[in-house]
């Protein structure tokens, strides 16, 4: 049995556990803290990182890049990258906007003080930092409405890994209640609303951290 | 003629340019100051960021994740991410050590401090920042010394992707004299003599920033 090495807050992992879901690959989910960095992970990936995939062939995967790529490659049944060069571009341009422009400017910040501290017991979250992350929240939740108010999917008319990535990156900021749904578009709550309703969704909806209760809408799909 | 949009000192541009000459496309480089965060940049890549590829048939590629990728389905006569699975999933699991890891422990901050802060107009270099980010660059070629020791390039026994952007990275940091070469393993000096050898690596060792000089040894492929 294949199994993913991850941890749950993780919008990177949250991807992979969307993707693979949804190429209907089953996998034993493997809980890491990553904070222990503890010497079982940096011989699975020198980085200290997760996602790491073990697959059935005993492949050892490092990181969402080398991942998805890898289960696009390898799992052709179904494909979520486009079809044409120009489709592939756009669904990696919006994984990259989502995977490094969101990541640096949301999750990453906010993950840090909110989830991260507790478990490294380093300091008490830093107001002003999540603050600016939350202001920045707003203005992706924007870029976000431009896409879904023109397309059926944020890369086109088609579900692709740049709706994984997006999604999981939300779900994650969405389970500590930093989502400002109230005032986001309704495209962009229809789109998320769609994705949260897919069984390749449910298994996030339902992660629970110890002492860290998610919102009442957190799993709710009609939020 | 194909347009690639760059920063000189940016990993990313840097590792498309030598991909791109390493697959013997000939393209324009149009330098953008991204720093001004100019409209025309915006109507590109509305992240405002580079490298943008804008290739002869018009498309348009955001992103060195999206471009390199591109590169390889599109222009398949050489190859740079491997032939087997197993060979993709390293190649792209070292692309994401650099590109992610030593670019939040190094590139980023170093460049931010000493390179972007002079464009714009923000404040004098923090030099903790710049002291914590040296301390990390010795380490990260500890680990690449780990792979030149036992491998012909970093991937394996075949020029990969990999080593573009690895290369990339510490080629922007070694004009800003930031690399301890003294103290770095005889193998990673060998490997990255090898790639600063290369036609592909010449462009970038005759770059120059004005009023900002790179040390001697800088071009030397013997340094």
């Amino acid at each position: 049995m294949r199994k993913l090495y991850h941890t749950s807050l993780s919008p990177f992992c949250r991807k992979i556990r969307i993707h693979m879901r949804e190429k209907g690959l089953d996998f034993e989910l493997m809980e890491e803290p990553v904070w222990e960095s503890r010497e079982s992970l940096y011989q699975l990936n020198p980085a200290g990182e997760v996602p790491v995939l073990v697959d059935e062939n005993d492949i050892i995967l490092s990181g969402s890049y080398a991942i998805s790529e890898y289960l696009e490659e390898g799992y052709t049944e179904v494909g979520f990258l486009g079809k044409t060069l120009v489709e592939r571009a756009e669904v990696r341009r919006l994984v990259t906007w989502f995977d490094m422009k969101f990541y640096h400017e949301v999750s990453q910040p906010i993950l840090f003080e909110k989830f991260y501290r507790r478990f490294m017991r380093y300091g008490m979250p830093d107001s002003e930092t999540i603050r600016l992350a939350k202001n920045n929240i707003s203005a992706h939740l924007d870029c976000i409405a431009q896409l879904t108010e023109n397309r059926r999917w944020l890369a086109g008319d088609f579900l692709s890994l740049a709706d994984f990535a997006a999604s999981a990156h939300l779900s994650s900021m969405d389970y500590l209640d930093d989502v400002p749904w109230d005032t986001a578009a309704p495209s962009v709550r229809e789109w998320y609303a769609l994705l949260k309703s897919r069984p390749s969704f449910r298994p996030l909806l339902c992660d629970r951290m110890r002492g860290l209760k998610p919102p009442l809408h957190y799993e709710n799909p009609d939020f």
